[in-house]
């Protein structure tokens, strides 16, 4: 379990909120992308930005690719900046009887606090390693290792978990009670993301067994 | 077209941005969820907060839903909130032959400004109306209306589509040209997010048209 904090702590909608680190990792480690948002610039001027990145949970950090040609992430060396980092999976479309009580279920995270540049080129490359066996375990071994000139350009934020927690929303319609008895469809339109085919790179052919394995899988 | 501005200009892979209109409004039309960044504190104090909401796109006005239990959200009133939106679609995995070399297809796009809150009932009907239109069409006219008292209990934050830009990337595996002899599997695995068989919710029967419509389609 995390510590619930100020910047963790839900004002509405309290009954969707977790801090289980079971759940936590779970979710990151599903999902593909993470957003990342910052402040740059400072007082008057300070500004939030985000953008997708992919992410890899290793233990209790979460690494960041940051590789992103954003200035303030490259300039984030020694003391770190402030970040905070969401990851979503979208489960499905809730369709209630009333526009108002439409909704979505969905399981995500947000993790909050200071992400300092990986510069070890042992740590960098262990979590290259964890990027690719994310994909499928055993695809790392079928792979080229970084060379140190690679690490030195491979650019990786690393977030301790700590603040951090989870917000799900996983059942049916919550209509108001006298809306039941109207006449217009409700339900849950599911949604998930599938991995298609494989398409080989020219030169390549056939698909391996550990690839296989999570094909038309939930990814 | 959206003109190009210091926070919408790349420093990297110049060659994946678009500031083209119809691609940005399809890729916000395509995705159901976003995430919205803003600062929260001032000074020394200012922190990013990131948090995943649905939105919906009516011309050039992009709309998020605020009723996120956020603070800072609610109190933006008249002057409004800087923020940072951004949606993203993952495609696919690029898995090449050098672990450095792994990347993502996928199509985002990021927009800037000052988000204000809409406070015009007949505006925030007209956007929760889009939202159910989204899910498909004809699904408006099968739902109750908002009541005054849900419109005003429902939070949109509008963002004027002006600083705003894609960025895609929907190609195959670039490895080094001497790693192409190596005997690793390379390729790209097709990832896409598809809706499900509906689940009707209790006392409702059948799929009406307008989502059988949807039903297998990329969502």
């Amino acid at each position: 379990m995390y510590t619930s904090t100020p910047r963790t702590t839900a004002t509405r909608l309290r009954e969707r909120v977790s801090y289980d680190a079971d759940l936590v990792h779970s979710i990151l480690d599903e999902a593909w992308v993470c957003h990342l948002s910052f402040v740059v610039g400072t007082g008057d001027e300070a500004e939030p930005r985000v953008l997708p990145t992919l992410h890899v949970r290793i233990g209790e950090v979460l690494y960041v690719h940051g590789s992103t040609g954003s200035r303030p992430l490259r300039g984030a060396k020694a003391e770190g900046i402030k970040v905070s980092v969401a990851v979503t999976l979208l489960d499905g479309l809730v369709l209630a009887r009333s526009q108002f009580h439409h909704s979505a279920n969905y399981r995500s995270v947000v993790a909050h606090g200071t992400a300092t540049v990986v510069t070890d080129p042992e740590e960098k490359s262990a979590v290259l390693t964890a990027i690719v066996e994310k994909i499928a375990a055993g695809r790392a071994a079928d792979t080229r290792a970084p060379s140190p000139k690679e690490l030195a350009q491979t650019s990786v934020l690393a977030l301790p978990l700590s603040e951090v927690s989870a917000k799900v929303r996983a059942k049916g319609v919550g209509d108001e009670p006298e809306d039941y008895a109207l006449p217009h469809w409700a339900g849950v339109v599911p949604l998930r993301t599938v991995a298609g085919e494989p398409e080989p790179d020219e030169g390549v052919e056939g698909v391996p067994d550990y690839l296989r394995a999570v094909i038309g899988v939930t990814a």
